[in-house]
């Protein structure tokens, strides 16, 4: 299509890139002319991952023994922090110590949004009540997960930006802030394949983490493992230290809530979620729990166990996603490549695990990607939503949800954005000429 | 056992009742020797109540289409109000248009906790978060449901308790309280077979409550219809006016959050919860309920729809639950009028549905029955316990679940329990006499 395949377009004559966007908007309205309707703006599990958990509707039935290992019937009330077995499973998975872990509900997304909501109104462990501080803030790493974003926000918590590399977010900026200012109270992380770069943090970033001396004693670290056993590829995996273990070795026990749930596993919205954390928390959080509930559904927690057997059975059902998933994210990442590369206009993330690629543009040019996809028929995730208030300052990062559409409605997807993307890019930086401004290259460091 | 059945204790002599107290006292020592374990003090259905919902566990199936009427897959994310035929069925439940119904998770009291914890933080349809008032109370018609109590002592709200009557609450002083102290946000009601005493509100109490004019324009009734459809007698039911569209004919339409849940249709625990309210609240509630959460277990609710097929289901199901429960409020009630009749030492009341009888004995006697039955191996629900701050001024209440233990069982507890009151009463007659006090009669009015 264009004359000089992997040719910057920074490098590119006005000539040059006239001619290239007139290619581009010609390929670009037959994609507005086939009608498309593709939707990569959640990580949501497609149909064929879902398939493959149907044996969890088979596993209990009428003449099931509801009792779980202790005797307790399953059916009834009672159980505020989960049958034993499946703490034990969900202990398993997260790599604590099933004392260590609470179960909740269907969502860890509520155990989290009810973490924030009870320091604001009983503060942690005894402090002050958030709300009764004249600020709150949270360090977000960016880009990062919207719906933390949101439960802060709606919380009336400043949220501060700190960068995110390959390794984990910045460390020196979170160790100066959090031990400099005391309305810091808290920190969101995905810290393995995270959301929505699918970086893992290194050993030293975790490490940092748990020696962190912040200057508020109620300052937690929200460790949301989402993606913890969600692998791509069982030959390549990230792994990353425990972070409860760690705090407890670097003398912070009690700095961390770290969150997961079988959402991405079983069925998204009916499986099970929990907290680990350590048992002053753990004592802090019972104090409220049980004015909030008599107990979560057992019933599930014991579908669940009995379903996977135990950590080894979960393991095994993940490489069955994982082959759904990989050759998702493969597709999507050959074509970027085939269309991008060379062309200083963006990278894009190859991440080994998670739910997401990350793509980053020039800058200015996200929001109207987006918008571009959108008027073909393909919704991403709307610009800006990595950032706290929506707002990336310099409109780059797009987050890229490759689970949901089938591998032939993602080819089509993908060559769309990296279409709306080159024409974007060009018009981007033939504005900027006009202006004399210096468009920045954008590759992968 | 005892010479003149049905002769009032206080007009006994002294040396009778020392008589009676001896008589008793070996009685109650044979109830020690036996070492009875029997709990009577929650709401807990029993193992043959959960055995009638087994069929639960077999609706759904790894051949079921898993997706609700809309086309939706019910496996995957999204949906937050509820999918709409369980929308329906709780609506059907609860007397509301399913539009005015939001589906929640296992339990009614987190929606209860919910909606208090917002309105602290967030107040109610943008009115001033209660947590920065000087003061936030609410009204507690006693005796009550502790867990509600057990919410609104958690966030500081202060209790001011309001008598109940066989028609309902004290409606003079709620009118009085309501329409002039703007501190009170929210009254606790559970409208028909109140907890403890299986009372239910007559039509004009309903009417009152709905043309009621409070100075709080964020004062909410919190309307927990925990026991809508859970008659014990299919040709004795009580009826109460539907309280949403009440308060819609009175021109307060926002006035009310109304509860409810299956926890004691299908499984306590693994049921689905549900909260009725105008579109106003609704908006309110989901403007904060987004953050909380992506959706609740969309396959558990259409697991109910499915087993169920329609409130026809359901409520003949119910019947299958008052065949089991009737039986035991018969045999507690038999039992207490045989050996308490004429005393003069307490009532109990006779409900037509719901879980409880609520026993009302001499004034100062309560703890010490509940202490004396607890000795002999029978727990009920702690004295007090029916009072905001579990303090019961004068002492007076016992809360009977007779859901969970065999008749058999029932009847030897009801029969201790009888017993303990008898003794404690005879010893607080004679103690009052000592000191010169009055003993007032209890019987029933």
């Amino acid at each position: 299509m264009c004359d000089e395949t992997n040719k910057s377009y920074l490098k590119m004559t006005d000539e040059e890139l006239q001619s290239e966007l007139e290619q581009l908007r010609t390929i670009y309205k037959k994609y507005q002319r086939r009608g498309l309707n593709l939707n990569m703006a959640r990580g949501k599990p497609c149909k064929e991952q879902l398939d493959i958990s149907m044996g969890m509707m088979d596993v209990l039935n009428s003449s099931s023994d509801l009792c779980c290992a202790d005797g307790t019937d399953c059916r009834n009330y009672g159980v505020l922090g989960g049958i034993d077995e499946a703490r034990e499973l969900m202990g398993d998975m997260m790599e604590n110590n099933p004392k260590d872990v609470l179960i909740y509900g269907n969502s860890s997304l509520s155990i989290m949004y009810d973490t924030i909501s009870r320091s604001m109104t009983h503060g942690v462990m005894g402090s002050t009540p958030w709300i009764q501080l004249p600020e709150v803030k949270f360090l977000c790493p960016v880009p990062g997960y919207d719906r933390h974003f949101g439960i802060t926000e709606y919380f009336g918590i400043k949220m501060i930006p700190v960068p995110m590399f390959h390794t984990g977010p910045d460390m020196d900026m979170i160790e100066d802030l959090v031990s400099s200012d005391p309305s810091i109270k808290g920190i969101w992380c995905v810290p393995k394949y995270s959301n929505p770069q699918g970086y893992s943090y290194s050993d030293e970033t975790v490490m940092r983490f748990a020696r962190l001396k912040p200057a508020a004693h109620d300052f937690r670290i929200f460790w949301d493992n989402a993606y913890c056993i969600h692998h791509l590829y069982e030959d390549k995996q990230d792994h990353i230290i425990e972070i409860i273990a760690e705090c407890k070795r670097a003398g912070n026990p009690d700095m961390v809530y770290k969150f997961a749930s079988t959402s991405k596993i079983t069925f998204p919205g009916s499986g099970i979620s929990a907290i680990a954390t350590s048992p002053n928390n753990m004592e802090d959080i019972e104090e409220q729990l049980k004015h909030q509930t008599i107990g979560y559904d057992k019933v599930n927690q014991l579908r669940h166990v009995r379903f996977f057997g135990d950590i080894h059975g979960m393991v095994e059902h993940m490489k069955l996603h994982a082959d759904i998933l990989r050759p998702k994210f493969e597709a999507v990442e050959d074509i970027l490549a085939e269309e991008l590369t060379g062309k200083e206009i963006g990278y894009w993330t190859k991440p080994l695990g998670g739910y997401f690629i990350c793509f980053k543009g020039l800058e200015g040019t996200a929001k109207k990607i987006v918008d571009q996809c959108k008027k073909a028929g393909v919704t991403l995730t709307k610009a800006g939503a990595t950032w706290p208030y929506g707002i990336d300052p310099k409109d780059q990062y797009i987050r890229i949800a490759p689970s949901f559409p089938s591998i032939e409605d993602l080819k089509e997807a993908a060559k769309l954005l990296s279409i709306c993307t080159r024409i974007v890019s060009i018009e981007k930086i033939m504005e900027n000429r006009k202006n004399n401004v210096e468009t920045v290259a954008v590759v992968e460091k």
